[in-house]
């Protein structure tokens, strides 16, 4: 993923290195800064963490027309939904495919406003959309290197739409090895009397119900098994002793 | 949005600070706080800006069983995909459609693991499920807040888009029914004779683990401790009759 991240005028060097780092963990690599208030700066170094490579490697230019020269798709972020223009709006979950789509055929770009006060219209006019981040209305403060983290997320969700799941280490059971388990705990209720005082499937349905939600791997199904011979051994020899 | 966030051992105060920052952003607001290094703490409540208030109404608790003894679904957030265990592995995306159901029905939880270590064995025991956040396989140190944007983040855009789910007819059992459950099967466990041949928690851990992928309600925890007071009686009724 080599998508573009701007930051424009950030006035915070800790801010620049969490967004380092946000990117990072991303996948995305390729930072620009234009007209940093402080860069280097080792409190940018220290946020950035593992990422300070992407500091090393950051383009620091004047102004956002020199960052964008080279691309051919540039989403501005906003906080606010802008009424005095119109622009076309995007979710960060739109914008994603639309940038990767174009970072494919050139370099697309995704900027981030001065803290507090964001874009200005001037820098509005350098993006083709916009990408409005859905937050609270009641409280849409959000930091820099957070949106920078949703963004970068969403990129790296488009680009990587098979997404590692953890492995099962035993195979799930089969429906014969459930059947079974179903009979033999159908013959416990019965050996300890525990049954529908009205008679009928009901009970043995709702543990078969728990046992499917549970998707039961084969030795779960073993244990379980083990569990009910052993509640049934205990129970025979008692009454062998009598 | 009544999501309950859970920060386990958090280490830096600014962490909880832009913690709470980034829920409030995505108009989450119940955060909770198991053995923090330090809270309150003046860095916490700078960094959380526009936040304090979330800080304030924070619930301070030792362990991490008395933050969710309520909770009837309970998700942990790992970097690692887990293969010691299987656990159901979900992405941010699938898993808060899922959250926001159960919280319509009571208090379903996100729980973050300490800086650096993230969740332990014992602590995922607690969890329903895990959510893996997508990440570079080459760096996946997300900071702390940073996780929880983006679980927030995806709250909020599920929230945005609920969509109609069945409803169940009765509720999930919170987790501290779901602990006399496991004690009750313990009980049956040692006078069946059916234990561990190296000794050690490791049947019992299973059970659990199959207790919470199966997300019982009310109504099936009571049918399965039915059926374990119905062993230990005629257990018990057949001794006496020796």
């Amino acid at each position: 993923m080599s998508i573009r991240f701007i930051l424009v005028a950030p006035r915070h060097p800790g801010n620049i290195g969490a967004a380092a780092r946000a990117m990072k963990t991303m996948g995305a690599d390729d930072l620009w800064l234009v007209a940093p208030a402080s860069f280097p700066d080792p409190e940018a170094t220290t946020r950035a963490a593992g990422a300070a490579d992407l500091l090393e490697r950051a383009q620091v230019v004047a102004t956002l027309a020199e960052a964008v020269a080279d691309c051919n798709f540039v989403v501005g972020t906003s906080a606010r939904l802008r009424t005095e223009f119109y622009w076309p709006g995007l979710t960060p979950r739109e914008a994603a495919p639309r940038l990767l789509a174009a970072g494919e055929e050139g370099t697309a770009a995704v900027v981030f406003g001065t803290e507090r006060s964001g874009l200005t219209n001037a820098e509005f006019e350098r993006c083709n959309a916009l990408i409005h981040v859905p937050a609270n209305p009641a409280y849409e403060s959000l930091n820099l290197s957070q949106a920078v983290q949703i963004i970068a997320y969403e990129l790296r969700c488009a680009a990587d739409l098979a997404i590692p799941r953890p492995r099962r280490l035993v195979p799930l059971a089969p429906a014969a090895e459930l059947d079974r388990l179903t009979a033999h705990i159908d013959q416990v209720l019965n050996a300890v009397g525990f049954t529908d005082r009205a008679g009928g499937p009901t009970l043995l349905k709702r543990f078969e119900r728990i046992f499917a939600r549970a998707e039961l791997d084969q030795h779960e199904v073993n244990m379980l098994r083990g569990l009910l011979a052993a509640v049934l051994t205990q129970r025979s020899s008692a009454d062998s002793e009598r």
